[in-house]
């Protein structure tokens, strides 16, 4: 279809090119790069008049640069005619800043929604988001794809024996859930406690683990301390051996050291986020979300076309 | 006045102390720093409930981060209950995307009225905008400032002799005029052709030059190309020396190179945008704006009060 294009810009451009493969289509001809200040340059080099349009950006870090880049995209398609602008996240930055947890806080996965609109994207596809909340922070349409199934093929792939699924803290409870189910395993959690202001956490475990194959899931891994301290307590505590994975592998400042020196077997992650070279150590498992992704765009991009038939 | 509180981000601090000195009040607490991965992290740490509030920030190199720090901010006073956020933007980054001179270009000036109106401020304060039609960008109230007055007062007290005001282009001939007309001088232009396609640029004078101290103004010096070249063009045609002028001190890939080799005798600007040590070259003259916001808000503030008592 002729009226279908796909843009990546600069996060993930090799995930952006798995997905335009597997859509069986050619890759959008553009060029985002900086003027000799720094400020985005973006030049799109074919016609987009009257298209759908679909932009790959992930705005993982630099968030800023990523974020602009797509505003800045998302405004040219707008003045070059594009019919729909749908921008396709695979991960959302500033998704944890989604709620004022103290005074005088910005909330800036809200500002980040407006931002996009204010634009011109008419739509959004998004993946594993912290908090589904966000979906509501849009007045455009969303479509959240779930990335658990992904991750528990692999491990369901892998045959293990006596599974439990473990979640690393109270919020990822239901995550934990969704994936124990699909492998018909039990769950556990991570109960961190402070017993008294000023005195070391105790990382007690909820659920039984002794002797189990223990995968640790989370959405984000960051710095990587709070899955870290996990696996470590849970091999503690008579784990046979403790996998862990996410979605989204942010992966800054000591998460490789803390990853290498835990006692974590495999890190299992998606590829929502491109990880540069040094990252890629032996016990990292990188699985793709372009299937995901292109399906998602095929059936969003028919929806369209079959409204414009009743326009 | 208790409800005056002015913030400062992380682009221009030094001109940002200078402000609140010059006004007479301290400066508002606020930490603006970046999480582990990079997101901008900002705290407000005192109360601006009901307060008319200002906001210090040039959206200079690197100017994604300036303007997402910028952005964030205006979301976290907006949320905290400001009565009115005023965004002081002494340099306006992007300015020069302020129109689409070929098909598919963004016109990121306009992106960047839309986003601030988004994220929620009420009223912005600019200094000599690349294009004053950016003032029309906006749907709020611009006040927009002129630092050539503050360039002229310089070159007034230096009592120079036999002055000629040169434009180093076409669009800049107005900005020239107004330096002449307060020094009473002459101006010229540089008149830039190409003969012909592929063949180099020929710099033709139009206006008389000879003997004459030549001043260059512009707004805004980046690469230093054309103001160099129009320096050096100055001497050959007789001129006898040149001092270069512009309010927005960019300086950016090989300008300092540029500047140190030139025929320029000395390089004279404001502090709208911060410049790093390594830059501050012997024959560069720095001029501070911090009278001239400072008086723009307290102007501001004083008609904010009124219309208070009229509310
Ligand atoms: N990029 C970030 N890195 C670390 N912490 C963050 C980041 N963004 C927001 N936060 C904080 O993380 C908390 C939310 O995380 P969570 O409780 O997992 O939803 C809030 O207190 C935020 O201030
Ligand atoms: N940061 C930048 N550095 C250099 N050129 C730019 C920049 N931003 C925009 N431009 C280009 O500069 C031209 C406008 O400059 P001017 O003719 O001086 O208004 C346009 O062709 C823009 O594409």
């Amino acid at each position: 279809d002729p009226n279908l294009k796909v843009f990546a810009l600069n996060s993930n451009p090799v995930l952006a090119q798995e997905i335009v493969e597997h859509i069986g289509i050619e890759m959008g001809k553009c060029s985002v790069s900086r003027f000799s200040d720094g400020e985005v340059q973006i030049n799109i080099e074919e016609s987009i008049r009257g298209c759908d349009v679909y932009v790959i950006q992930s705005t993982s870090s630099p968030v800023n640069e990523h974020l602009m880049e797509l505003l800045i995209m998302v405004d040219a398609l707008k003045r070059a005619s594009a019919k729909t602008i749908n921008v396709v996240m695979p991960y959302y930055g500033y998704a944890r800043q989604d709620r004022k947890a103290r005074a005088r806080e910005p909330i800036t996965a809200k500002l980040v929604a407006n931002l996009l609109e204010t634009a011109g994207a008419t739509r959004v596809i998004l993946l594993d988001l912290h908090a589904p909340q966000i979906q509501g922070f849009f007045d455009i349409q969303v479509d959240h794809l779930m990335g658990v199934p992904i991750l528990t093929e692999y491990f369901k792939q892998k045959n293990l024996d006596d599974i439990v699924v473990v979640s690393p803290d109270h919020g990822g409870v239901t995550r934990a859930r969704k994936m124990a189910d699909r492998l018909k395993a039990p769950i556990a959690i991570i109960d961190k406690r402070r017993p008294r202001p000023n005195v070391a956490e105790v990382m007690n475990i909820v659920g039984n683990i002794e002797g189990k194959t223990a995968i640790l899931i989370d959405d984000i891994i960051d710095t990587a301390g709070t899955i870290t301290l996990a696996a470590n307590a849970l091999v503690e505590h008579g784990a046979k051996e403790v996998y862990a994975c996410c979605t989204h592998p942010v992966l800054s400042g000591p998460a490789m050291e803390r990853i290498m020196n835990s006692k974590i077997k495999e890190l299992v992650v998606t590829n929502t986020i491109a990880i540069p070279e040094e990252k890629k150590i032996p016990k990292l498992v990188e699985l793709s979300v372009a299937p995901l992704i292109s399906e998602a765009i095929i059936r969003v991009h028919e929806e369209q076309s079959v409204s414009t038939l009743f326009d």
